[in-house]
């Protein structure tokens, strides 16, 4: 079990339902916003609508982008993030890591020359001319959530083509302004020489914090691409549906390259009815504030770990003091639970974890096995 | 209303509702082998397994392969397309026209150089050697089912690779042997000098009529594409499920440039639910002919046709006598029928109209406003 996520291997090997693990490795939403009884009304014969009208609507009325922005949808941001990267056929691609592994594999199979850029280590590193460059805020594996805008004035300033993947964005509070979240919101990992002075007024934060996504900046970039899953705020990583937002004419030439019917009725049907659950955004962000808060003190309390980074998204990842990820994960196993060792994403090692935000049942199990495997060493 | 397809703009013209169009225009079966109730016990949460093992499964049972074929699924044949078309990269692509227009607009995207090749006109003409060519069996616009076995050896002296689309060759069929749909087996195109003797035995018939899959064939050759699209069949164009079969390196290269996950956990379970129905397969196919027979009866009596193809599978093509199909499409809009016009397929005219098989009621509605017309020219 390598990198987590296929919980069926998992539960094969356990011999027990899928349903049966406690899955910590995958960073989907435990909650859902839509139940699946929307899905009796959709008719299944015909073709569905081939421009997306109402599924885009509800989409660009969630997600606002400024004027001359225009979005295509795709099924699901794994296969958005092929289609761009095929459709934009980059030479230098550079990559922000740690960094999900998907990225540098599309890279690899599409002939990109690589280039990898250690956030932790050297995030003000220059960046080749004309490169495309691609950084997801919140990070993943760590959740750290960055401010870009001075990053996207440097890209800007080499001709970059961006990408931003804002994935996990929506599980962030907005407008918080003081106590944890406040204090992470300035972990932007760059130095203050590249990244400019820190703002120190509590108004300054705020300001900084409800603009963190970069669609604002679309209007006035043509070479900026942000990319969006909803599988994981929207708690469905069954249903295949992610977008991409660029400028008009970028998303025109980049549909020409796709199918004429992509998107499952199933799958549409069910998002617009999660979409329009607006009260579910500010439940979950202030759930997921609070169970990863649990998370880090079962973490921390068991005294496994020498680091938990401080996340902004619905994942915490932590370093292990005295074992590696593998032992750890085999010693969690026989509970049914799984877990993410990151080894596998560029500039982290065997003893990287990474654990989901899941609900509060979930996490106390997971905190009492924790300790069990303490009270054994 | 250039290519029909779009019912929702249609309807929107019209004022009325999605449901309230009879659609002549779409290929796809009234009937459904699956209700929505197997979709209620769908975890939408977790990632699906990213080997879709149950999906392929039900497939392989289906559509079975011979030693050394494998398959890769797609959300919907569309995609399928797209995807081999990127992977192959063909220098030369020959279509067999007339033929649907998203091959020639995908290889136009692509940068590929096109060949037409008329199946009407000179079907045994020659082929660039080493190209890529596009075989629909049954063909679209017009239904005809082909013996293939001699083109195959064609293409593979010439070293072709060789794509055929059978998403049409469920609604015909087998084994009859007899009366109407035996004739139609013979109405191979191919000048009896080009395809070797027609064997004269209805024995004979028999076997070739058992064997109309080029499956059998992947074995044997390891540039041999087949492409299939459920939607047709199974009545679900909603449902984005496709698949190639290919020889099993062949099937392992193409899925390196496919992303992890690209089908919907909804799609998935109603398709395994559908395949289950195997005797869905037998009454299709029974109706299918039988109410073909009434479309072609009503298309027939109506006197407003010069011409009505031969079709074997869910679909007649027809040309008109006296005007074209704009006109005739325009005449049915007010009863909400939505029919074809053809002219954007080569080698075909703005008088070839191909009318779905649709379920008995819509085709007594049919023949009602086509009477209707003729009575008022």
């Amino acid at each position: 079990m390598k990198h987590g996520g296929n919980i069926y291997r998992f539960a094969q090997n356990l011999g027990c339902l899928p349903r049966q693990v406690l899955d910590f490795s995958a960073n989907i939403n435990p909650r859902q916003a839509a139940t699946l009884d929307c899905l009796q009304q959709v008719q299944l014969g015909p073709y569905a609508d081939p421009h997306y009208g109402l599924l885009k609507q509800a989409l660009q009325e969630r997600y606002p982008g400024p004027p001359g922005a225009d979005i295509e949808v795709f099924n699901g941001a794994s296969a958005a993030i092929f289609a761009l990267l095929r459709f934009l056929q980059p030479d230098d691609l550079v990559l922000y890591a740690p960094l999900y592994g998907e990225y540098a594999h599309i890279a690899g199979e599409l002939g990109c020359r690589l280039h990898t850029i250690d956030r932790f280590v050297d995030p003000a590193a220059d960046v080749p001319r004309g490169s495309t460059v691609i950084f997801v805020n919140p990070s993943t594996p760590d959740g750290r959530l960055y401010d870009l805008k001075d990053w996207l004035d440097k890209w800007r300033a080499a001709d970059c083509t961006i990408i931003i993947d804002e994935s996990f964005l929506d599980f962030c509070l907005q407008d918080v302004g003081k106590g944890r979240e406040h204090d992470c919101m300035n972990a932007g990992g760059i130095p203050s020489g590249a990244q400019g002075a820190m703002p120190g007024a509590i108004a300054e934060e705020r300001k900084l914090c409800e603009n963190k996504s970069v669609a604002g900046h679309i209007g006035h970039y043509d070479k900026l691409y942000l990319i969006k899953s909803l599988s994981k705020f929207y708690g469905c990583a069954g249903i295949r549906i992610g977008f991409v937002m660029a400028a008009s004419p970028a998303i025109e030439a980049l549909k020409r390259l796709e199918p004429a019917w992509k998107l499952s009725s199933l799958d549409m049907a069910y998002m617009q009815q999660a979409l329009a659950n607006t009260a579910f955004i500010g439940q979950t962000r202030r759930q997921t504030s609070e169970l990863r808060g649990q998370l880090h003190r079962a973490l921390s309390d068991c005294g496994l770990f020498r680091r938990i980074y401080d996340g902004q998204a619905n994942f915490l990842l932590a370093e292990l003091a005295g074992m590696d990820g593998y032992q750890l994960q085999e010693k969690l196993a026989p509970s049914r639970i799984l877990i993410r060792v990151c080894d596998n994403f560029a500039g982290l090692t065997r003893r990287h974890v990474r654990f989901a935000v899941k609900d509060e049942q979930a996490i106390a199990e997971l905190a009492r096995c924790l300790n069990t495997i303490t009270s054994e060493l």
